[in-house]
């Protein structure tokens, strides 16, 4: 492994998961580790969430031949000014956001000079906090790197080995690609899931607690994803707009289609979209990036 | 148990799974089986779904005091009508339909003087065929009852200590509002699963194998539900059409706000919504309706 000191700055579910990953995967390497909240340093000290937990951002870049930042996209610009003054000369400071256009724009701006490659691991769980995080998150997930142009093709292979010391699989695209992609696959179904749930929790003519008792019949699998950390998601929104807003209109046209079908009593139609939609999950199950047990195993008595 | 013999129709997760939960949780009870398709009575037969599999539905009801229709919505009526002249006297007819009041409809329709309770156990697995069933799908799930006007309330008793001796809890409302609870517990996530999942297989800018490779990110769960049975569902659609469209209807207009939150930049309207969901996700898991795992379980190496 080509770093040897890394800073993680932001110590909830991302940021604690690569502290305790490179524990677990990269021995030798030391690990600094900073947030904002003092409650989260002290929790982020016990759990061991890095090997030193500094009480400035400056402290534990100082160091560091690479940065990750982990906090909320929208807070990318500010943390990285905090630490700018700070940096050792060489160092590659990249992150983990779920948005890559503005938060190049975003980083590179407030580190003029510095190395910035992005890099956002497509894993997750609906857990935030100090306590969230766990050193197998990233392993069989998808970590893809977005160099910007003229990014140092030696620092991007560095990159793409710690990733891929950590367990991930890695892919290198285009930042604007890379916000198209995740739109469709992580963005739209969580403002879905965040709608409807708010939809379904103040409805009059149906009470909260019988959406509650009758969840198990599909409405549950939405509320998971609409229990992800809310400072996050609203900063997602906010800057990966353009990307959002143009699948959000082609997902709008789709529902009104089957819409119509449902008003026109065409099952036809119907029975064609749900016989197609079979064949993606049989892909991702093939894939390894899904539980192939019914039900993700809840029911795991079959017999 | 005040039901001895029960006669199956439809072999599938539902059918197939009240068989294999009588054979455990009433061993007294006889089982028939009946299903339309020849190979799905075979493989019954083979994992014993029923004490015996009928070659016709009127030789699995014909001694039966009580029935249970587990086909599809749409041909609940005509499966009925074929077994309607070899039900003996005093015979309960029920059913497992996702919705109730054209199920009702249907069922009176085509056993004119026979006792009709329609029964929905909210429960089931995106997996469907005589394969899928296994015997305690019901347990901890809310079965609902709904009784047509002027239903004996000795035989709703008696369906109500059925369901619960296959483990379920039990709850008694009317068709109507039935309806209206599963179209927002159950339907309308299906009908948004599958519209998205479509979607995201037909972009021009995203392959279908970007959408396979990054569906950690959110939208896997969504291809989970829209992997479910597809004449199941275009059944469910059609038939509780004017709920369905009710609660599209709001849902739509909840996404049209969200849509304009995200074209104003309106973070203060996102992360207002965002934590409001979360409440629900607590309440269903503290109702034992959900797994509190994180990623219900499939990360399961949290350390």
């Amino acid at each position: 492994m080509s770093f040897h000191r890394i800073a993680i700055i932001g110590l909830g579910l991302l940021g604690g998961s690569i502290g305790l990953a490179v524990k677990s995967h990269l021995p030798g390497v030391q690990t600094t580790g900073y947030d904002a909240d003092p409650a989260v340093r002290l929790r982020a000290s016990e759990r061991g969430l890095a090997d030193v937990i500094c009480s400035t951002a400056a402290k534990a870049v100082k160091d560091a031949d690479l940065v990750i930042l982990c906090v909320p996209v929208g807070a990318m610009g500010a943390a990285a000014q905090e630490f700018a003054d700070a940096l050792k000369p060489g160092v590659l400071v990249s992150d983990v956001g779920s948005s890559k256009a503005t938060i190049t724009q975003a980083l590179q701006d407030a580190l003029p000079g510095v190395a910035v490659i992005p890099a956002h691991p497509v894993a997750g769980t609906e857990n935030s906090g100090p306590d969230a995080g766990f050193a197998s998150l990233f392993q069989q997930r998808w970590c893809i790197i977005t160099p910007p142009e003229r990014a140092d093709s030696k620092l991007v292979d560095r990159l793409v080995d710690f990733w891929e010391a950590l367990g991930a699989m890695v892919e290198v695209m285009d930042a604007a690609h890379h916000d198209r992609v995740l739109a469709v696959t992580s963005h739209i179904p969580h403002l879905i899931a965040y709608t409807i749930v708010g939809t379904a929790s103040d409805l009059e003519e149906v009470t909260r607690s019988e959406v509650i008792k009758y969840s198990a019949g599909g409405f549950r699998d939405f509320t998971r994803i609409a229990a992800s950390d809310p400072t996050m998601w609203r900063d997602v929104f906010l800057n990966n707009r353009e990307a959002v807003l143009e699948m959000l209109d082609t997902f709008l046209t789709d529902l009104a289609h089957m819409r119509e079908s449902i008003i026109a009593s065409d099952g036809e139609a119907m029975f064609d979209l749900f016989t197609k939609t079979r064949a993606i999950r049989r892909s991702i199950v093939a894939l390894g990036q899904d539980d192939a047990r019914p039900d993700f195993g809840r029911s795991d008595h079959k017999g």
